[in-house]
């Protein structure tokens, strides 16, 4: 058995997110769909790095998959992106040690968040942003964003029908920058909970309108409680964008 | 009667093109109806800087309006933009001599066309760019661009069903750069055929990967057969960023 590490991008507007639901299309059933009809291998044992919620997109979501066939590297990938449909592919195939997971040898995950950030939406970027017309303040934003690196209980953060045993996670990065009119937000941590970088963003938006002083950010961790935070901002301003392993 | 000028962005995706047509939904007819409904003139009054294909896309195409009321500018926008569908924004309106018109007033328009140049298609940029596979060179590319500079007639690269009194223009510039795994070719000029942008850029690709000297696009100029150029790029690629007047 080999065992892969597949590199994939979506774009996840039309799909119910990575993992297999009872009911919607997700990304993991289309790969391991293609997979099937090109190996010929029976696969439910692809692993994502994590789940993406129903209309995140990626750019670099990871799996592993152990794969019995002797096909070469290129044409593994050759076969997937020419069968998977084209809003899903395989950007890079490379294969591990037999211990590597996808999910479990994950060391830190990276998100971009962008808002486009002006009076009117931009109807050419509308499908990867999340239009606020109200200005936001990018020293607020990063002030405020501060208070969320290291390593803290998390639970204000998680979406409330988000059953994980702990909820502390170490956050390694929040940081904002201006591009135009686009605000981008990359995140940084060892592990996110359920729709934990869409409540962050949802909530820092309330202090870049100013709503609150940044240090009000300390309150809304220490409270542990989903209603201490702001809103959850919507799916599809938001990438995976890398997932890091040793 | 007031002269406007409205400039409007738009994902072309799901029109049939600019110009209203007796099948399928367009841009024009989307904003006519929309002015209908706030203004309550009868508007079949709203002439484009000129067509843009069935699925091109715009950033600043330019239209001009003579409207009755007496609206300000801040709430005529708004009220486009509260009843336009999401893929179509007005980005601005200012008031214009009632000589000013949209087409007959225009001195050039910019369009940007985006490759994407590697082995496999970005699901993320999907819409917007023209996927190829094969790897394009830039000097070869900019080379053979710019023997379309200059006053020229431009019938090898007009639509076969393109009828128009003269198919003489002025390019007054095409520049390719590259952005990563983007090429991005910018072109520049006083008017434009059906189709002639697309068919540029499709017998450019042609120069891009070796299969002529640049100085072989001379001779296609000079032909002035459709058949002599090459294909034609898919509309996909292929925004409108600005029209500019004196």
């Amino acid at each position: 058995m080999r065992n892969l590490k597949l590199t994939i991008a979506y774009d996840g507007t039309a799909y119910n997110g990575w993992q297999i639901q009872p009911n919607g299309t997700t990304i993991q059933e289309e790969l391991e769909k293609t997979a099937f009809r090109f190996s010929r291998e029976r696969c439910h044992n692809m692993d994502g790095s994590g789940r993406t919620d129903a209309g995140v997109h990626a750019w670099g979501q990871v799996a592993s998959w152990p794969y019995a066939g002797n096909l070469p590297l290129a044409r593994i990938q050759a076969a997937f992106n020419s069968l998977l449909p084209p809003d899903i592919r395989v950007r890079q195939i490379v294969e591990k040690p037999s211990l590597f997971h996808a999910r479990k040898s994950s060391r830190t995950k990276t998100y971009l968040y962008v808002i486009y950030n002006t009076l009117y939406a931009n109807p050419l970027t509308l499908r990867y942003t999340w239009h606020i017309r109200q200005p936001l303040n990018l020293d607020l934003l990063n002030q405020a964003s501060t208070f969320l690196v290291g390593q803290h209980d998390f639970n204000s953060f998680k979406a409330a029908d988000g059953n994980t045993a702990s909820s502390v996670r170490t956050i390694l990065q929040v940081r904002w920058c201006r591009r135009g009119h686009y605000l981008l937000c990359f995140v940084k941590g060892d592990g996110f909970l359920k729709n934990m970088v869409r409540i962050i963003v949802g909530t820092l938006v309330e202090f870049g309108r100013g709503k609150y002083p940044p240090a009000a950010m300390s309150a809304i961790i220490n409270a542990r409680q989903r209603h201490a935070a702001g809103i959850t901002a919507p799916a599809h301003g938001l990438v995976l964008r890398s997932v890091d392993y040793d």
